[in-house]
């Protein structure tokens, strides 16, 4: 199956990820991850709730953790460029059968709330509240220093379809990863705000969150949460990595949080601004797709991930490989 | 004075700033500099001139180096996003008084070529020939590892005007200084791309070309660059740095070529993206401005810069202050 | 068994370890590894052997690779005080049995060859031909750019044993990993030169030389050098790491050179150099003194070492245990 | 004159560098700089003084601030290898006219008190209470992650005499200014433990300590420091760096704490341990040997410095040269 064309002229005007909202079991616990581990800056914290940024962001959050008795990711949200391309968005996912409606969201203007083709729960608004700077207050950095929300990644039951879809509406590929006898698509890495990805579709039971990234300064800040978290009781958050994946060329370290919510530390990807940048296409049979150098990934990562709240979860429609190692 | 509005739906659509030729007196002699010192990679040679890319650049150069009598710098160059937008500049342009020409540059297709108001030659094309990516091809990588071209910085005459233009033509303030007294702009960072500038105005006798800045992956890149330099005959290069500047959060360094051509190595600016992102104002008279910490710059650094082809330099309408060392 | 005490006034004086010779099959295709991949500059080269040093050493070499038709190592060298102590090990030696023999060996000044309980072929020697600086000639620096050879380990049949005659030549031991049950060490760190070890020993099929490692500035050569393997056909050659040992709190990375022998490259240990520095103990069946964090170690490199030319190999003494994997 | 000839077979044996008293007059004050900006942890505190350790040293303390009307040094310590060098020294300095005492230090065995010839007060101890390590406790990290104490630079009025006295008990000259036309020392920098120096030695108004300086892991932890002092009230405390030392080809950063007293921070030195290690020359009118790169010294580091408590100071006997800037 080709690629699809990329929409240079999308029906909506999507800027970016924004931010993710979390089921958690215990807010004292992931509080200690969350803040005290990777140094995330707490913008509001309640009996129900916590709102975190990282250190350059002016957004109100970037996360929002919320008290539940079971894990589950509520929503994945995306900032638009400008009110009307709500109503755009309104008009155009209505148009091709789309649940959406307005909902209240705190922080925010209004939100329109849809799901994509597998099922998972999207969020769009314009405006949010805005905070002060705090990139130059350097006495509150910690951690591994986050500095930004960098992208979301998620199991498809149908990596084509959800391409299709997200593709529609202006994410473009920046690589991918195809079946070479199926001509299907594994995998796809695809942005809006000119990185490698805002968000990212792995083949595998779906649809669930596989992980949220965060963008770090350097390598040694990666360096640096692996000696903290090892020595303060995490060692067993630990995943995957360090490592350096041969798709996007991030460096990169996946940790687990306390219910299991999958993190991506990661630095050095690239731009991907240009409308005519060339995907890069991988052979599911290259190990060093996923592993540039590094140990391989355990089972865990393969196959565990966030449900998202309310929605079922089904099998996927090409069949699973045997895992390649490298 | 205020700050101009942005201008969220402009009249074409610029998507980043691409190459910038510069006149050099001796190609050999800025080959030695460019290539075996920066580790900038040759995708051209001959007798008239050589051209540059960075690492995890495709298109086929962000730098001309091209030979000539007298150093200067030919042209700024800007990737537009389609082929259409030209055809919007020109007429946009051309209404606005802006003399404008279709002109042919190889490994191009077409490009109009015009002068912002205070004279500054700009090329605008949609469409270079790309090359294939090398950024994972670890073995090229040499000097301080350059990733990409980040901005450019010139001497304006008036920077309120220059900042009016840009602009109108879609670029967004993200920083900038102000004279406290006289309510006028001193100095303005302006991008497209989403970082902390493609284009930055410094008050000054101008149009003249203050720096290319290229970024590179880490502050140890440019800690090797430092080490190389002075122990290999460029140590009278190295001008200002390194240091962290306030505005944009930089660390930097500056250095010479052997044309006198300003660079600026670069790393640890942020993401702008969003249409609401807030302009960062500084005080003139903030000496934490310019240098957050790190030694002051020299007056070179205040004074010099590189004049454009065929280009008349005048005096700055704003009085010059005496520089706040910090 | 407690720890010997140690023997702060040894019968002679050992500085630190020297160097190396390696027995390898292919001497262009181990210039290839150590010295365009690693980065250790030639001292020396003709058709029977190439020695090499790291970039902050004077000595003429720390590395010997002598061509052969089996790899192999040839010895373990170590530099006296003086010349005196030469004759003093000689007669210390001598005393308890130890073969002894004077060597011609080149660039260096008369040289004591002996061996250890074990069966590890030693060298003593006071004076080699010293070279020039180079550590401020930054344009040699590539590969991991190493500064200076660090230390040998070995497989030993009898850890006990083998630290009772270092103990007795003024080895002090940094760290220890000990048996509960048998409470008989199963593995020792010990040094001469203030960091955490010249020598350390792990109980195995032996004796056999584990590893030889090098010095370098930061995590990030490590990763330089990870990216730089991995994409110039030496993925396979990366055995294990990066990680951080628990004992010594190194950062590390394992390779194979061309011939399998092991190398370990490595940063971050600590200063050692008080006579009354306390031994740290770690018990056999935590799994953190091996890898603080990273993943588990390949069987391979638990099992596989380099033979010592013209040496048995035998069985250890003490009864291997299952591995604990981290 | 000829550098005098490595002591090989010195007095008496000291190990390295151990501690210095400083006075300060404000503890408070104090301690926010050295424990929560430089992150030195304390090991003890009273209403008379704080004592401090780096990272990985298991030594009680590196540091003792004690409260004082005055800002001074107190003396500056070394550790000895064993109680019977003590005895071995105090008949040695005695037999050479030296004032000698048993002074009592808490934390310390017996100790003794003397001056060197220009007048710096030491102390010599051989066993300190020695701590439980700290170096894998990652969560205590912070600041500039100091590692350890490295050394002490002191103004001599007479540097010829200073270093013959410190070569007789066994320092080895690592590296030196000499002044072409008088053939005198202007500078040394003289070690017992293997690195650059323990202790070094400037011409100038003395005896003054010059700054005590502490090593850290990467420069990329003075980066850190340095945005942090920048944004949190302490810019004017930075004085020099961060930049390259020609002389030890240190990464070094100058700073200055609440009292006036000087502190190097400081990585990437070399290893010197070999008793053949050849001093390295520095001519006095090389600009690089006191900055291989970075911004020229201010006037204030090459003239201010800590007086020793109950010393007197006089003139340099080398006529002061105008002072060569890079």
């Amino acid at each position: 199956m080709p690629l699809p064309a990329p929409n240079l002229y999308p029906p909506f005007h999507i800027v970016r990820l924004s931010h993710v909202e979390l089921h958690v079991t215990d807010l004292a616990r992931s509080r200690a991850f969350w803040v005290d581990t990777l140094g995330l800056q707490v913008t509001h914290e309640d009996d129900e709730l916590i709102t975190l940024r990282a250190m350059e962001e002016r957004n109100h959050h970037c996360v929002i953790l919320r008290k539940a008795d079971q894990p589950s990711a509520g929503h994945l949200a995306f900032k638009v460029y400008a009110e009307e391309d709500l109503d755009k968005a309104h008009a155009w996912l209505s148009a091709r059968g789309h649940a959406v409606e307005w909902v209240e969201r705190p922080w925010q203007n209004r939100t329109l709330r849809t799901r994509d083709p597998q099922g998972v729960p999207l969020e769009f608004y314009a405006t949010m509240e805005r905070l002060a700077p705090i990139h130059q207050k350097y006495a509150l950095y910690k951690g591994v220093k986050p500095l930004r929300i960098d992208h979301f990644n998620c199991f498809s039951t149908d990596v084509d379809a959800s391409v299709a879809f997200y593709n529609d509406i202006g994410f473009r590929i920046s690589e991918y990863t195809e079946d070479e006898e199926s001509k299907r698509l594994w995998a796809a890495w695809m942005h809006r705000k000119g990185g490698v990805h805002d968000m990212a579709f792995t083949n595998g039971r779906g649809p669930r969150l596989h992980h949220v990234a965060f963008w770090v300064p350097t390598p040694l800040n990666i360096i640096d949460l692996l000696d903290l978290m090892s020595t303060t009781g995490y060692l067993a958050n630990i995943e995957r990595g360090p490592g350096r994946h041969g798709i996007s060329n991030a460096f990169f370290l996946y940790i687990r949080d306390p219910d299991g919510h999958r993190v991506e530390i990661y630095c050095s990807d690239y731009l991907t601004i240009d409308p005519d940048h060339e995907p890069i296409r991988w052979d599911l049979k290259d190990p060093q797709r996923q592993t540039l150098w590094g140990a391989p990934a355990p089972k865990s990562w393969f196959e565990e991930g966030t449900a998202f709240a309310d929605t079922e979860i089904g099998e996927p429609t090409l069949a699973a490989k045997p895992i390649v190692a490298p």
